[in-house]
């Protein structure tokens, strides 16, 4: 080779490396990943674990639409293939399977004042989302929207063209089902409000307001209230011309409550001239969202915001580092990342005021108060992954369920910004907070944590919020139908027990931990009561009768894609079947021994009765690994798996992203390693995506420092494992412990 | 005849003199008199001129309701005739013609909870009503209800038997055409909110919130909000429990907003067990409503309160005192005097601020800032009442006016909380504030106040917000049909420009006082332009287009009872014909002359052309005083008047009072005097009803005190006058100035 041929291929390596170099794994984020296909992400701006989000919404007001709120279960402020925007949402969810929030909507329009979205809405293209940051253009309006936050107020920048020009507050609207709200002119540039939202996968108790502020940063030449009129029918309506209609409430400027109401500000506008509009929240009081909205935004300006958000990205994300794996692999992974993110969120105001939980009292934290744990998912993995990558916001998320004990008397199950919603079933604290303990987070009042699994484990179903079936699952080992509902269809007897067997486990674990033998043994013998629902004619777990007897007819593969099935929630008998991730080699004696085990699980995705897009089967993949010989079915799957449901486009996730569950799936399994078993400190291992993974660990918590993931692969495509290493020595286990992998530095695998 | 029997008869003189004396004018009073008959006064408990009031609110939700407030156009909160309560309304106006106000409904109830007033209504027995106290039973749930009143808080003490009990806020309902509201609950025993209202004989623009604070004396078992859920249709009304129905919010202690909510609280009751509820309100904020409470009632004590109204009443209905009439005459009398003190009511709270007109800011008074200002009704005689009898108030009802125009820019049309509703037509600040003025109150800004009357009677309809059609007025000297409204069936235009006459009189009277010469000159004038409307061919008043021509066909006795006849307003030309009480010897001339005159006027009240249920023909009994001879008719139709159309009973006025104009009518009627010219400082003289009439002056106003009017009557029903003096002298002049009887102290009718 020519030396100058060689400077030039060494120069164009090194451009190509500087290249990649130069793209920090913010670049890499795409948040219209998720965007449809139900995963219910969306691509607005948010910081990591922020109260504040400012999303498109577009699931309202026309046929444009393809998913309309109204029209079907929808949960999702924003639809990718849908056409009609109707205004930026603040304070959203992401990945949640139940509508809720996605309300407080801002929407600039052009031309003559209209306060309905059926007809203010609009077109948009040039769409662009970064973490932090998002944009459009309005095609109806004429007007480009860029949005940005802090962690509990936004900043939007609207450019117009030359005319007259509108901000409207819409608070009557949302995707939440609850109804109502006021706002209050504070000042011509400033209002102030509340809106009610809950009632959260219709739980109907589980409600809340939302404090705003909205403040522009123009002096509008007129504004108003607006308040759709309720329709009066008969006499009434003919004297009322504004019966049934939007009225608008123009020369009234104090406070103006009800179901359907909002504000405009009107301007006239010059060409290309540019309008902010800064929004604060907050859980406590709009003396608090004003409170947020001083702290948090000094002045008014956009871009510093918009740097801001970019930044604390690049923090979050930068603890982890890949190289290798194709641009579309990154951007998945990095993307799955920013899903993980997002929730648990900070409930506290600047101030450190929070609703308590289950109260109408407000607390003081000195540390973060969390909020939106979605525990039925996020204790698979999720808290997991927080653990390992991000131990002081795990700390913090932990003292926040404890705090939440402390304040109402239970850990939180499905908690929402104070409220309990009672989604989902089990007892999912217990893994989580014993996962973490385990793993050897120990900052935390970890007695009274324990104090509170035992009463959720322990007292009688009548005064037992967490387990209301507890009484039956103690006596008979097992839940039997009917005992939670009367109603079969919505009977989830199986589920439930599955569930608290997985709490006990992980209560068990942590009980032997500090030292309590005896519970220990009680609540890990519990833990095995699944074995009641094994049923030998079908080779599946099967719902039982309070008498023993076994649901008849029964078919396993009813309740697939989320059809009522009794006993099994959210999906069918196998889908549940090897949801016992603590005793699996219990659950393989029960089946017949290993051969029989395996071929089943094999039978379970060469048959398509895996749902890739549910919880309850996730870990499933990794259950090879507990048999020898038999792990390269977990590297198949896994391979398969990703490939096929993970993607870089607005479809690259299979389902409901569940507040991160899906992404942390697949995130840890590109970097080849899971947690299959919560409450468990161990990680099942697999063959990562990508050449190289350095885990930056936080150095206070493990001292060890970074743990560098390498692989070795002969081909692009190969995906099985050849040969392992930990911390340089040779490793022939694919389940290692979480001790062993943060001090062991190095994971390498060499691939085939 | 016997010494003994003399000395019985005496004694039984004596007696029932003692017994006559030791009622008082409150005990004459009588709230039921005018809750029926469309007269929409209501028996609730009141102070004089206050806020806060306090009304059974029998008018929705039942069919055991003659008259339903959804079912017709309807204005009272409580109607005699009809059976189903749902509760106390707070705030209310007495004697309206639009339905408004009427909300914040505290109603308690047994018995398991309902929060639907079409369930927890009840009929009611054992009602009781004197001037600031009213009392029912309610049958439904065996509870005695009795309510009292400050000027801006309430206090209601609630008998309950042994069970289950609740006490509801419903501020969702009301006899308002506005909606909406919050509910903030502030400790287990208080919440606060406020309730939109408004909207004014459906002027949309009118709104206004009013704040409150609800205390009750027992804390509850058990609390919490209620919502009507609005309708969901299609898939999702099937996932809400809760959907159109009213939702209870059981658990959840912060606040809701919404159209149709309430909150509850819940006891267990023993018998005879009594709960208090104190109400205060606010134009300005829930502060200020606490406040107020704090400052107007220390503690919780029913009986003081009760006796402080009972005593306010005493002091403001003593300023009459008769003798003579019957019982039932003296009930018409101070029930008539009753309903006059109920409005323009204070605005203010107890730390002076009150809403500015037509404005988001507050401002602050040292003296009273008043409120509802029926104009079109009250400038005819209620104003000249509170001249005579509380000149102090007056003053400061002046000076509110005065205020609004410095705040607002233009004089009170309709106000009502600090809201034009632009209610009814003409320039009906001019002849009050003139009217006062000339009777010799004035501490008052009377430059500015002059200045607002220049304004509204001389600038361009484009800009005139008090006078559209001004334009027209000032170049033809009549305002021609369609100028202001293009459908015929609401043109208004004669009524328009006859009030713009009068006021321009009163303005002219005004300006000459204040030396305005030319201003004088020009405003004379015009007020008579009212003769462009005479037609010859009808011997009436009548529509005019813009070229001169006549409205053709023309029926002259079209508009009578409220329907719609084109010109006028509310009326036929006949109630509007004589309506010009500044001018009537020069539309006696054109009439063709005294004769001619006095046999027109006498063939209205013959033919029944006369409408004793509307202002624009009440001063019409009056006006034969103005031809010698012809008085007698003047006593004959105000005696048939008086005892045709008032009574003693709850059909006691014959139509709308209109906040006291038409009980203003009868008290005048019974006294002997008449102010039939608004802006003139004149009284038209007749029979009294009572044998002596004791007007006990404000001597710092009238220095001459006391003045006693006095009837001899040679039989009961001798109702017509023989003989005349006044302070001792023959009077044989049947008009009077306001000064001649302030300074007479004596005015005698010999009777025949």
């Amino acid at each position: 080779m020519h030396k100058r041929l060689l400077l030039f291929v060494l120069c164009l390596l090194g451009g190509l490396s500087a290249a990649a170099d130069s793209k920090s794994p913010v670049d890499y984020v795409d948040p219209f990943i998720g965007t449809t296909n139900f995963s219910v992400c969306h691509p607005g701006a948010v910081r990591p674990h922020a109260m504040m989000s400012v999303v498109p919404f577009n699931v309202m007001g026309s046929d444009l639409n393809r998913y309309d709120k109204d029209g079907r279960w929808w949960s999702a402020p924003y639809e990718f293939t849908n056409r009609y925007f109707t205004g930026f949402a603040h304070v959203t969810l992401s990945g949640v399977g139940c509508p809720e929030m996605g309300t407080l909507l801002v929407m600039p329009t052009s031309g003559p004042l209209s306060v309905d979205h059926r007809n203010y809405g609009s077109a948009y293209q040039d769409e662009l989302a970064t973490p932090g940051y998002y944009a459009n253009y309005l095609t109806k309006h004429n007007i480009r929207c860029e949005v940005t936050a802090t962690d509990r107020t936004s900043i939007e920048r609207f450019t117009f063209k030359k005319g007259e020009a509108h901000l409207l507050m819409n608070i009557g609207d949302g995707l939440t089902n609850e109804t109502g709200g006021y706002i209050r002119r504070a000042s011509p540039t400033e209002i102030e409000g509340s809106r009610l939202c809950g009632t959260f996968c219709y739980n109907a108790q589980a409600v809340f307001p939302l404090y705003f502020v909205m403040r522009v940063s123009k002096v509008p030449r007129e504004a108003g209230f607006w308040k759709k009129q309720p329709l009066m029918t008969g006499v009434e309506g003919q004297w009322d011309a504004d019966n049934g209609k939007y009225k608008l409430y123009k020369n009234y400027g104090r406070e103006l409550a009800g179901n359907e109401v909002g504000y405009y500000f009107t301007y006239n506008v010059d060409e290309a001239e540019q309008i902010e509009v800064q929004v604060a929240v907050s859980f406590v009081s709009v003396d608090n969202a004003r409170r947020n909205l001083a702290h948090e935004q000094q002045g008014c300006d956009f871009e510093k915001v918009r740097q801001e958000a970019r930044r604390a990205w690049e923090k979050t994300l930068g603890v982890v580092s890949v190289e290798g794996g194709t641009e579309a692999q990154r951007k998945i992974f990095y993307t799955a990342l920013y899903h993980t993110q997002i929730h648990p969120g900070i409930l506290q105001d600047v101030n450190g005021e929070y609703p308590k939980m289950q109260s109408a009292d407000n607390g003081t934290t000195q540390g973060n108060r969390y909020t939106v744990f979605s525990l039925w998912d996020t204790y698979r993995n999720l808290h997991q992954l927080e653990t390992l990558l991000y131990p002081e916001r795990q700390t913090d998320m932990v003292r926040s369920m404890i705090d939440m004990y402390k304040e109402w008397g239970w850990m939180p199950k499905w908690e929402l910004f104070g409220r309990e919603t009672w989604t989902m079933e089990g007892d999912p604290a217990i893994p989580v907070i014993a996962d973490t303990y385990l793993k050897g987070l120990r900052d935390f009042d970890i007695e009274t944590a324990y104090a509170a699994f035992h009463k959720s484990a322990t007292i009688p179903g009548d005064s037992n919020l967490m387990r209301p079936d507890i009484d039956e699952y103690i006596q008979k080992g097992y839940v039997p139908m009917g005992t939670y509902v009367q109603d079969n269809s919505g009977d989830n007897s199986v589920s439930h027990a599955l569930e608290y067997y997985v709490a006990d486990h992980a209560l068990a674990n942590l009980a032997e931990a500090l030292g309590k033998k005896q519970d220990a043994k009680l609540f890990r013998q519990r833990s095995l009561g699944y074995k009641h629902y094994y049923s030998k004619d079908y080779g599946t777990l099967r719902p039982r009768h309070t008498d023993g007897s076994w649901l008849s007819p029964f078919n396993p593969e009813d309740g697939a894609d989320f059809s009522n099935a009794p006993g099994f929630h959210e999906g069918s008998a196998w889908n549940y079947t090897f949801c016992v991730p603590h005793d699996i080699m219990g659950l393989a004696r029960l089946m017949g021994g290993k051969r029989a085990f395996v071929d089943k699980l094999q039978i379970v995705f060469d048959k398509g009765l895996y749902d890739p897009a549910n919880e309850p089967d996730i870990a499933y993949p990794y259950l090879f690994n507990y048999f020898k010989g038999e792990e390269w079915r977990t590297q198949e799957q896994v391979y398969r798996l990703l490939h096929k449901y993970y993607k870089a486009t607005p479809y690259g996730i299979p389902g409901n992203d569940d507040c991160g569950t899906m992404s942390a799936w697949a995130l840890f399994s590109m970097m080849g390693i899971y947690p299959d078993c919560p409450g468990s400190p161990w990680y099942s291992v697999t063959a990562p995506t990508f050449d190289k993974v350095t885990l930056h660990l936080d150095k206070r918590y493990y001292p060890d420092g970074d743990i560098v993931i390498t692989a070795q692969r002969p081909t692009p495509d190969a995906h099985l494992i050849a040969q392992m290493s930990l911390g340089g020595k040779p490793l022939s286990r694919y389940r290692i412990s979480h001790q062993e992998l943060t001090k062991s530095k190095t994971l390498h695998f060499l691939l085939k």
